[in-house]
């Protein structure tokens, strides 16, 4: 491509709204325009980006043998109405009315529409297993469309849906897809994890998110340093501590008039933080529905993970208790709590580590104290205990294998074990191997390929602009000509540099625009080309090309072979 | 592909709603599956061809300079406003409501969007000229949405926008993308025909219609043997005729009791039918609005073509004449009309054909009788002249060059030249070379992509199912393998002949399904793949393969190097 007949509008400027990174970045390179709400036009210079991960990912379901098909955008809503979703998928469902006043919805996915298609297509065990996939677009009416295309309403996205007669094949093509899934986001050349997924409402057995990893991602992930182990931060399971040693210490009061948290009270009493013991007082409801009060304890160094402790019997849709609350059960104030003689007994759950303290330091129930030396069966009763805190880096794998450490990242896929619920809601049947109808297991597994552009961009820039993995950039290498009207020789060889890399298959483009070289440079490194040739009268005078790579300090002059060397060629 | 592992489902029952051919095969082949009216998923094998029609649309369209992008389908309501289309465009918009109440439509054409997209992305001249195109999903509300995924309402489209400064420089790139079109159809293997199009409602100075040749296609077409002429029938003008002969006959009456056709009276008097003239009677206005009886005379063996009558002064909104109102202008009833001695003065207009003629026939204005050797400027007064019929076969090329031949099309594609007005609707500019703004002038390239497909078919089919062109065929090639398991050095031999096929850049599939010959075979044929290898037991000790051409008439025994050499290896 030569850029004099290509449309490349880069920007200096970045419109307000634009929060984030890759949001600006993806502006002020001209990769998207926005034309309303979570609706974006990629630019020729974006399209190039988003194709390549398309291909990339189409060329991966192929190999892992998906087969490809392309279903409707437009679904009637008669099928969303066979699985219930017509009304509880919610205000992301795009509803609309044709001429003929039917209901239809702009698919946000197409579990509907493949189990129909399935139920049409497949008769017999014999056309299973089978894998189908398409790349398209889909909509959802965020209710905060933001972000620019990591959020957008309109987006590009594959999706794929298996069908087995056994959840043992089904759960075999769940481990191949997901083998699929780390080879696209390998070859893509982007750092990602795979983690354990909360299934929520969707339902079904096992379920992973993949994550590209950046420090700007919305998910707080922990990850083993010895295992594939990976979670959302609130799914992780703390690893149980060791045994709890014997008690030390007798119990005895400490005068804290104002030291209100553990780590005041730690740092007068000169102990670690994992010494004392923090007191969250909630309130859920006991079998009968009557509010229950409940303490629970965390180690000062830890926090109280809200989703575990919402697992808990009773604590389904807990709340924080008031003061009143407080003082009534347990005759004290905020900040100097804890589970030693309350005014009324309460239901105490301890974190599986709070457990297995000895000589530890809580509240006293009283304004202004603290009690150490605190040990359980002796001084207060073994308590309910529990995983209700979130991890923390140095946590041992929940799977025994190295340690946990955390970091953030982006959601860009996620596979499915969705099991029969679709396929037995629309009765979706093939005949087995004894003739009788049986309802097929499936399995779904979405990418965000649109996502995928922004989350990578995410991952990878400087102050001047994008770092494009080789893969997904617009072009591998840029050869800048300088000055081309001036000299013909120059744009001569220019032009056969180019010609000649694009021959040997190195996806080239020569900007011969005419910029001055610091204008040319900066939109080359805006738009994040992985590697840049400089044709330049002085150059060709010395046989040499000036070349650099994007991340590199210096360029460094190299002759023709040389450049075609960092090819590969 | 290994069809083994592929999605292959052919049907020979038909759904009673399928009602031409490629909509009949499409379903027999299993290529599309309805979903809804006008709503179509195209299975793995509809999507092969889908996406070699694409491909090649895409190629092309690059090697025109073109650059593509890709625009929403989601568009909203305020852009629809600018150019006053929001209302104009009728039912066949989707419009829809997001969860902020706010419209939308799901985009039937992408006019707006991509004004909007240029008035922001385009600033100076120097930016100009260009072209955008995408390749994207649209959706026309359709009030009877059939035939397929001929008339969809959801349908892959390329629609494509240049910008310019002058109109010399659309007219320029409205000729390259003509070029561009017709290198398309070439490469897809489809026989075609530019036509002058009718701008109809949407402006603008040219336009042509590109249309598949086909016996079932909707239009008629008018085409010159001798030159690219070709027009839609209704369009077409008809050659002006040689000077008119001198009178040779005095007119007489003739008696025509039950003749009330010029076919009846040509026949009774035995004469050419080229020698009578048919008389319409019609109703328009003058200038006053006033109701006007009009006496149209085409010849005999023509047709009255409605549009271009339609086109002169004061037959606007023309209607047929009342058999009262013919009594009371003409004195007669219908099937003897004539412009001879008319009961009142009334306005005669004669086609160019007519008005060449001298010793013609028309109808008395009295039950019973025709007029015969009536002359123009002798016996009536010399009429008003216009083109006012139906070129039929064998007339002159309205170009000089050649004569007309008729056949019918199905329009895939249309080239516009826009001209300036949506550009200035939206209040579109660029700087001109002189620093001030200029409203760039606009084309418009649109092709039906998913329409493709079907009016291939409509072309090309025989009672045994598809033939596809070479281009289009989801493979072109099927190595048939017989009896899979029986001996495994035949699977071997088929296996390494669909190996060294595909790897030698032929789109090879491999029926390893283990199907008998004859429903193999008719499977082949039914999804219309070019070229049948079959490999076989015996075929293996003789040390040849059965080849043969969809289109042959009978298979070959060729040896390897002889297969190979089929495909130009």
């Amino acid at each position: 491509m030569r850029l004099s007949q290509f449309h490349l509008h880069t920007s200096k400027e970045v419109p307000a709204d634009a929060e984030i990174v890759s949001h600006k970045l993806m502006l002020k390179a001209g990769m998207i325009r926005k034309l309303a709400a979570g609706l974006y036009t990629w630019s020729p210079l974006g399209l190039r980006v988003l194709r390549k991960v398309e291909r990339a990912v189409r060329e991966e379901m192929n190999a892992a043998g998906a087969i490809e098909l392309l279903m409707p955008s437009v679904q009637p809503k008669e099928l969303w109405q066979e699985t219930g979703r017509w009304e509880k998928f919610g205000g992301q469902l795009l509803k609309m009315q044709d001429r003929k006043e039917a209901w239809y919805c702009y698919g946000p996915t197409h579990e509907e529409v493949i189990t129909d298609f399935a139920r049409n297509e497949l008769a017999s065990y014999k056309q299973l297993p089978v894998t189908f996939y398409q790349i398209q677009t889909k909509f959802r009416d965020e209710i905060r469309p933001r972000f620019g295309v990591m959020r957008a309403r309109e987006f590009l996205m594959k999706d794929a849906y298996s069908f087995h007669l056994t959840e043992e094949d089904l759960e075999r093509e769940y481990r191949n897809m997901f083998d699929a899934y780390c080879r696209i986001f390998e070859r893509l050349g982007l750092q990602y994890r795979a983690v354990f997924a909360d299934t929520g409402a969707i339902g079904g057995n096992a379920s992973h998110e993949f994550h590209v990893l950046a420090d700007s991602g919305e998910d707080a992930i922990a990850y083993s340093s010895g295992s594939e182990y990976a979670a959302n931060v609130e799914l992780a399971s703390a690893a149980a501590p060791g045994p709890r040693p014997d008690a030390g210490e007798t119990m005895h009061r400490v005068e804290t008039p104002t030291q209100k948290t553990c780590e005041d009270v730690a740092a007068l009493m000169g102990i670690g933080l994992e010494r004392t013991v923090k007191s969250v007082a909630v309130v859920g409801a006991d079998a009968d529905g009557t509010p229950q009060f409940v303490l629970a304890l965390v180690r000062g160094d830890h926090v109280v993970n809200e989703i575990k402790l919402s697992k808990l019997p009773g604590l389904g849709e807990y709340r924080p208790a008031t003061e009143t609350e407080i003082a009534e059960h347990l005759g004290s104030e905020p900040g100097f709590l804890g589970p030693v003689g309350p005014a009324r007994p309460v239901r105490v759950i301890a974190d599986r580590n709070v457990a297995a303290m000895a000589d530890f330091v809580v509240g006293a129930n009283e304004a202004g104290y603290h009690l150490a030396g605190v040990n359980w069966g002796r001084d207060l009763p073994e308590p309910e205990v529990a995983d209700i805190r979130n991890v923390v880096t140095g946590d041992p794998s929940p799977d025994g294998q190295g340690t946990l450490a955390l970091c953030r990242g982006i959601e860009v896929g996620h596979v499915f074990q969705l099991g029969r619920r679709y396929a037995e809601a629309m009765k979706c049947t093939v005949l087995d191997e004894n003739g009788k109808a049986a309802v097929p297991a499936m399995g779904c597994y979405g990418i965000g390929v649109s996502r995928i552009v922004a989350a990578a961009i995410e991952q990878n820039f400087d102050d001047n602009g994008i770092r494009w993995p080789e893969a997904m950039a617009p072009w591998r290498v840029a050869v800048c000509l300088i000055n081309p009207k001036k000299d013909p020789a120059v744009a001569e060889a220019a032009e056969s540099l180019y010609r000649d890399l694009a021959a040997a298959g190195v996806d080239a483009v020569l900007d011969d625009r005419g910029l001055r070289p610091g204008a040319m440079f900066a939109d080359m490194e805006l738009i994040g080309i992985p590697h840049r040739v400089v044709v330049s009268e002085r150059g060709l005078a010395a046989g040499t090309f000036e070349y650099r790579a994007r991340d590199a300090a210096e360029p460094e002059n190299l002759d023709r072979a040389g450049v075609f060397a960092r090819f590969g060629i």
